[in-house]
C-alpha cells in the first residue's frame, strides 16, 4: 500500500510540516520505500519533485522539507510498489494536461483487470494500475465533454462515478486536482481535516515536531489536509467512508 | 532572449558541468533572470526542476548542480521573458504526453501572430508564444498520425516542416525530445558538440571550472551537448545554420 497526501487552501500555504511527517513513512516509520513524489500548484502552473528512491534518504525530499513552497493545491504520494516496477515512470503523482489545465493524480490501492480499461489516445507511459486508471478517467472526460465544461463540480461528480467503477476492480483511494479543485475518493483508507481560526497546536505522529499554527497563519486562512492516515495525534481527522467522495476548493468543502 | 541546453547520450550521464555553466547566465554572467527549468529522462520517465526565480539565486538550481542525476536525454532553459509574465506556468521546459511518451520542449526566440496557431484539444496553460508553438506541433502530429507512428525519424522530419512555419513568424530556436530522440532546430542561434573518446579537458566559459572528461567517462561513451552559445572555451562547437535541424539518438547524429 502507498500513502497519499493532499492540500487545498485559500491562501498560498506551505506543506513542510505535513510533508515532513509523511516522508518519515517512506522507509523510516513506514515501509514505503519505492519512491515518492509531490506536486505543487502555483497559479495555473505546477511543479513536481519526484524520486524513485526512498523518501527518508532522498536529498530532494530533504530540500522539499526545508524549502517552503507556497501553494493552494498540493498532491503527494509515497509508494510501496505492488503493480509495476520501481522506476521514475511508475512514480506518482502523475500529471497530464486537459482543457488548458494541468491535472495531477495519485492513487493508493490495487486494481485487478486494469489492463482492459479503455484509454483512447491517453496512453500510459509506465505500467502501473494507477496511471492506467488516470488515463481511463481523462479519456472518459474527453469522450463525454467535447470542449472545456463550465460547471466543474458536475465534472467531478461524473469522475466520482468513474471512481465507483474503479473501486469495483479492487482498492481505489484517490486524490485528483486541476489546481483549483481537489477531489478525494475513498475506497477504504482516507482522512482529512480542515484547519481554520482559532488555530491551535498540532503534534506530528511520525516525528518529534509540533507546530503552533496560530503563529504561522492569519485569521482568514482555511487549509484542508488529506492523508491516508492521520498525520497528527492531537487533532480530529475525518475518516471517509467506502465509496465516499468529496470536493474542495480554496480549503472549503463544496461537495 | 533565453538560453537553451540539451543533451543526448548513449549512457546515463550527468549534466552538472554544463548546467553549472548555464546557471551562471541566469542572473550572474547573463541577463536571464526570469526563471529556469531542466527536465531529465530516466528510462521512459522524466522529472523536471523548475523555478520562476533567477537561476543564479535558486536553492533548487544549487541542488541540481550538486546532485548528479544520470540521464540519456535532457532539456534545460533559462528565461528572459518577452512574451508572457514571469510565473511558473510560463517557465520552460514544457512537458506533455503523446503516444505513451513524455515530450519535452524549450524555445528561444520570439514569435508574432502566434495566438492564431491552431492547437485543437492541446490548449496552452500559460500565455507564452513558446507553449503555444509546442501545442501547435502536438496538434499537427495528432492530426497527421491517427495512432503512434513506427518511423520516428520521419515524424521529426515532419516536425521540422512545422518549425519552418514557426520560423517564418519570428525567431525560433528549439529543442524537443520524446526521451529517446533529441531534435534541435535553429533559427539564428544554436550550437552543439559531441564528446567521444579520446576525451580531453573542457574549460567552462562562465565559471572557473575545468573538467577532465577522460576521468569521468568510459571509452564507449558518446555525449552530445546543445547550447545557445558554446559553454566551453577550448572545444570546437558546431554552429547551426538558419533553418537547419538535426536529430540525435543515444548521442549520435542520425539526421
Amino acid at each position: 500500500m502507498c500513502e497519499l497526501l493532499g492540500m487545498s487552501a485559500n491562501v498560498p500555504t506551505d506543506i513542510c510540516f505535513s510533508f515532513s511527517g509523511l516522508m518519515q513513512r517512506g522507509g523510516n516509520t513506514g515501509p514505503h520505500r519505492d519512491g515518492w513524489g509531490i506536486t505543487f500548484y502555483e497559479g495555473k502552473g505546477c511543479r513536481s519533485f519526484k524520486d524513485p528512491n526512498p523518501a527518508a534518504e532522498s536529498r530532494i525530499a530533504e530540500l522539499v522539507q526545508s524549502y517552503p513552497i507556497k501553494s493552494r493545491a498540493v498532491i503527494g504520494h509515497i509508494r510501496q510498489a505492488n503493480r509495476g516496477g520501481v522506476c521514475l515512470e511508475n512514480t506518482h503523482p502523475f500529471t497530464r494536461d486537459l482543457w488548458g489545465r494541468s491535472w495531477t493524480f495519485a492513487h493508493n490501492g490495487q486494481l485487478s483487470g486494469y489492463k482492459k480499461l479503455p484509454v483512447g489516445q491517453h496512453l500510459p507511459i509506465g505500467c502501473t494500475d494507477s496511471e492506467r486508471a488516470f488515463c481511463f478517467i481523462l479519456n472518459a472526460l474527453t469522450e463525454k465533454y467535447k470542449r472545456k465544461p463550465g460547471n466543474m463540480p458536475a465534472v467531478f461528480k461524473y469522475i466520482a462515478t468513474l471512481c465507483d467503477e474503479l473501486r469495483a476492480m479492487g482498492v481505489y483511494n484517490m486524490l485528483l486536482t486541476d489546481g483549483e479543485y481537489v477531489m478525494a475518493y475513498c475506497s477504504n483508507n482516507l482522512h482529512w481535516l480542515t484547519r481554520r481560526a482559532p488555530f491551535g497546536e498540532a503534534v506530528l505522529k511520525d516525528q518529534d515536531w509540533q507546530l503552533d499554527f496560530h503563529k504561522e497563519t492569519t485569521p482568514d486562512d482555511v487549509v484542508t489536509v488529506f492523508a491516508t492516515q492521520p498525520l497528527t495525534i492531537n487533532e480530529q481527522w475525518y475518516k471517509m467512508a467506502a465509496g465516499e467522495f468529496t470536493l474542495f476548493c480554496q480549503g472549503e468543502q463544496i461537495l
